[in-house]
C-alpha cells in the first residue's frame, strides 16, 4: 500500500483513502518512514525541501503553493513534481474584492475618521455596482473573481494572455494585446497574473493614461507587473486610484513614497494563506492521491526530476 | 396627458414614456405648473414636501427613501403615497458586504500601518470564505446581500419576522424567534431589518452572548437594533467584532467609548445614498410611471391623504 505524506495543517481534513496510507510530515523533520512514495510539501517550507533526497521510493511531490520552479532542482530523477491548482484562488479572489470595495467605498477615510473619533459626513459616492470591470489574467483567481464581481451587479469584462470562448461568466475572454482599447472602457482594472517577462510592467505610464478619470487598479498578481512611479505619478494628481496587496519593490520599505501617495491602499501581500487554505488543499490532495492509487501518477504535473 | 414631475437628478436618465409628459422639479421651489398629478420626491427632500398642497390635481406622490411616515402627514386628501422599493437595497447590500471583508480580512490594521509606512506581515488569516453568514433581515436589502455571499463561498442563512419557504439564495427563511438557535452556529451575523418596537434591542447582552468567539456583527439597519454598552462590553475583551454603518446615539458623539473599542469598524451612516441609486430610481419611476398610466394609481401604495 503507497505510503504518501501530508502536512500536519490538513492531515486531519483528509479522509481515509482506501489501498493508501496516510502519514503526517511538514518535511521540516526527518522522515518517520523511509517507503514514502508522494510527498505533499506544506507551504513556506520550500527551505527543507532538500529532504525528498532521503526518500528512496518517493514517485511524487505534491506543493502547496502554484509556484515550482524553486522545487524542480531538488527533485529526484525522474519524480514527477506537481503545484498546487486552484487552492489559493479563493482567498486572492476575496482579497481583491476587499481592495476593490474598500476603495470605491472610501473604508479608509472612514478609518482615518474613526480613530479621530469624527463623524464625517461622505463625501465620495462611489458603488461598485454598475462598474465596468476589466479582471486582466483568466486562470482560477480571475474567474473567482469574477463570480464575485457578477454578484455585486458589475459589468465584467475577462483578459488572458490569448484570446478565447468564454463561460459561465463572460461570453469570451480577451487577448492582452486588446489592453489599449479596452483600458479607455473601464472603471476598474483588477491584475491576477503571474509575473514573467511578457507581464513585467505590463501597466506603464501609457497603459495608465489610458485609463478613464478616476479608475481604480487592483494588483493582486505581482509588484513588478505595473510601473511604480507612473502609477504613484497618476495617482498623487487624484487622477486615478489604487489597490495594491503586492507592490515593487516588496517589502515596500520605509518611507518610500508610495506609502502616502494619495489615493492608494495597500495591504501587505496578504491575499493567500488565509483559514479557506487547509479545507481547499485537503480537498486537491486527495483528488492527487486518488488519481496516484488509479495511474501511478500525480495530476497536474509540471516538472520531472533529472538524471 | 398626465404631468409628472421627477427631480433632476434622475430626469436625464428616465425615458420618454408615450403618453404622459415629463417635467424636472426637485420639490424646493414653487412649482412651474400647477397641473402636475403625480409627484417623484428626490431623496433628503422631504422639508419641503409641503409644497404639495400647492397642487390642485396631484393624485400621487413617489417617495425616494423606503421610509414615508414623514411624509404621511403632509399628503393632500385622496392623494396615493407610494415609498421606494429595491431602489437602495444594492448599495446596502454591498456596504454590508464592504464592512464584512474589512474586518474578515484585517483592512483597518493596514491602513493604520500605511499610515506608519510600516510593511507589517499578517497576523489574522481570516477568510469570508466557508464562513457560516446569518442575514437578519430578508426583505430586499437581505435577498441582495445573500446572493453577494454565496459568490464569496459562504453558507448563507436568512431570518425573518416570519418564518417562509426560500428562493433561488436559500431554501428556506427562518422566523425571528429562533434567533436563539441560530446565533451559536453563525460566525458572522448582518442586521438589515427596519427599526419598530419589535426590533429595538433585538441584539443585546443575551444574543451576544450566544455567538461563538470571534463571532462578527455587521449593523446596517437601525442603530437601537443593537445594544451599545453590551456590544462594546463583548468587543473590548476582544471575544466578539462589530463592523456599524448605523450606531445608537447617532452620530455617535465625539468622546463615545464605541470608536474606540477593539475590533470595532464603524462608517457614518454611508450604506445607501451612491452613484447606484439614480440608474435604480430612474426605472423604478419608469415602472410607477407606467403603472399610473394604466390604472390612474401608483403601485407599493402605503399611505393615502386623508381629508
Amino acid at each position: 500500500m503507497p505510503v504518501i505524506s501530508v502536512p500536519s495543517v490538513i492531515a486531519p481534513l483528509i479522509e481515509p483513502v482506501e489501498g493508501a496510507e496516510i502519514v503526517t510530515w511538514n518535511v521540516d523533520t526527518e522522515p518517520s518512514r523511509d517507503d514514502i512514495e508522494m510527498v505533499v510539501v506544506p507551504p513556506f517550507n520550500s527551505p527543507y525541501i532538500t529532504r525528498l533526497a532521503e526518500l528512496p521510493r518517493l514517485r511524487a511531490v505534491i506543493l502547496s503553493t502554484a509556484g515550482y520552479e524553486h522545487a524542480v532542482r531538488f527533485l529526484p530523477p525522474d519524480v514527477r513534481l506537481a503545484n498546487a491548482v486552484g487552492v489559493h484562488d479563493s482567498a486572492t479572489a476575496e482579497m481583491a474584492l476587499t481592495l476593490v470595495l474598500a476603495a470605491q467605498r472610501d473604508l479608509p477615510t472612514f478609518v482615518r475618521a474613526q480613530d479621530e473619533g469624527r463623524w464625517v459626513p461622505m463625501e465620495k459616492r462611489r458603488s461598485l455596482a454598475d462598474q465596468r470591470v476589466l479582471v486582466v489574467g483568466y486562470g482560477g483567481i480571475g474567474r473567482a473573481l469574477a463570480a464575485r464581481l457578477l454578484a455585486c451587479e458589475t459589468s465584467v469584462t475577462a483578459v488572458a494572455s490569448r484570446a478565447r470562448t468564454g463561460d459561465e461568466h463572460v461570453e469570451v475572454v480577451h487577448a492582452v494585446s486588446e489592453l489599449p482599447t479596452l483600458l479607455p472602457e473601464h472603471d476598474i482594472v483588477v491584475l491576477a497574473v503571474p509575473l514573467s517577462e511578457a507581464t513585467r510592467g505590463m501597466i506603464g505610464a501609457r497603459e495608465l493614461a489610458l485609463l478613464p478619470d478616476d479608475a481604480l487598479l487592483v494588483n493582486v498578481g505581482r509588484g513588478p507587473l505595473v510601473d511604480t512611479d507612473a502609477l504613484i505619478a497618476e495617482c498623487a494628481t487624484g487622477r486615478l486610484r489604487a489597490g495594491l496587496d503586492v507592490t515593487d519593490p516588496e517589502p515596500l520599505p520605509e518611507g518610500h513614497p508610495l506609502w502616502s501617495t494619495p489615493g492608494v491602499l495597500i495591504s501587505p501581500h496578504v491575499a493567500g494563506g488565509t483559514n479557506a487554505f487547509p479545507p481547499r488543499q485537503a480537498r486537491y490532495v486527495t483528488t492527487q492521491i486518488e488519481h496516484y492509487l488509479r495511474t501511478g501518477e500525480p495530476v497536474h504535473v509540471v516538472a520531472t526530476g533529472e538524471e
